[in-house]
């Protein structure tokens, strides 16, 4: 038996991480496959006193307890680049590793999306500041303040790149 | 009271680790200021068909099994270095995270080397072929034969350097 009515159109509920290794971003979307809304949002901030490992683990740590907290179905991150300041890009990675095994801790999936196509599915144009990103999710997510910092509306814009990519499968999940 | 019979010196123990996306290295060395021995080492293989997040989360799964198992005092691991081949550097990188946040997780401290400084410390040359390295790896630990693959002869090399490291402080502990 399947149910029609509109309260039992199938959501899914992803994730976004933007990581560092100093502050990681993070937002909670759901989506039914015609609207976006967002969750709760933060950022994970890791002790500057600890070492590397500690920050890492703190990271891992932080992304599981919000995964044991809102239970999204999916993870979503951005692809590794390869920057032209390669050390930070290093940095950025191994927080992103730190992410990516929380989620596989928790069994949850992740997805990852090239930043160009995250400011692509977000603005429309790939080559967009992270400003314009930040005015997009407020508007698509109808948020009443633009979310900040940047890591957070970062992440909300993975989360709805990540929705965005599967708006045809919910859909017809729904109808 | 200071036990100052020999079986009751102090001693560390150190997991070495040589991180990979496809195959982790691992190495227990124990070290009490005047000679080490090797305990156990192997490898962690990931699984090919599994996704990239998938396979973090098995190292550090695997990586964390080892610290239950084996109960070291410590992991070393090598810094984290920009290669030529920035892309498999970074992937390196990432397995490195997935160690280091097991470690994390499991509450022992990690202390990190950069590669030349490995193989200074085990071979007296910071330019010394692997293969050298292993040899002289087999010989400081009274191996009876190769430690191979690679993987595991850098990953005991890197424990053998930490204890290298503690040496001073093992021993004084210890008269």
């Amino acid at each position: 038996m399947t149910n029609s009515s509109n309260a039992g159109a199938p959501t899914r509920r992803v994730l976004g991480i933007d990581p560092g290794l100093t502050i990681t971003g993070w937002g909670i979307v759901d989506g039914d496959g015609s609207a976006a809304s967002a969750g709760e949002y933060g950022v994970i901030r890791t002790k500057t006193k600890s070492s590397r490992a500690e920050r890492l683990g703190q990271i891992a740590e932080g992304v599981r307890a919000l995964i044991r907290e809102h239970e999204p179905a999916e993870l979503a991150v951005e692809q590794q680049f390869v920057a032209v300041n390669v050390r930070s890009a290093m940095v950025i990675g191994e927080a992103r590793a730190a992410a990516m095994v929380a989620a596989a801790d928790c069994g949850i999936p992740v997805f990852e999306f090239a930043p160009t196509a995250v400011k692509e599915a977000v603005t429309g144009w790939g080559g967009a500041p992270k400003e314009q990103v930040q005015q997009m999710v407020m508007v698509q997510l109808g948020l009443t303040e633009l979310p900040e910092p940047l890591d957070i509306s970062d992440a909300l814009a993975i989360a709805l790149t990540r929705l965005g990519d599967l708006r045809l499968e919910l859909a017809m999940a729904r109808s």
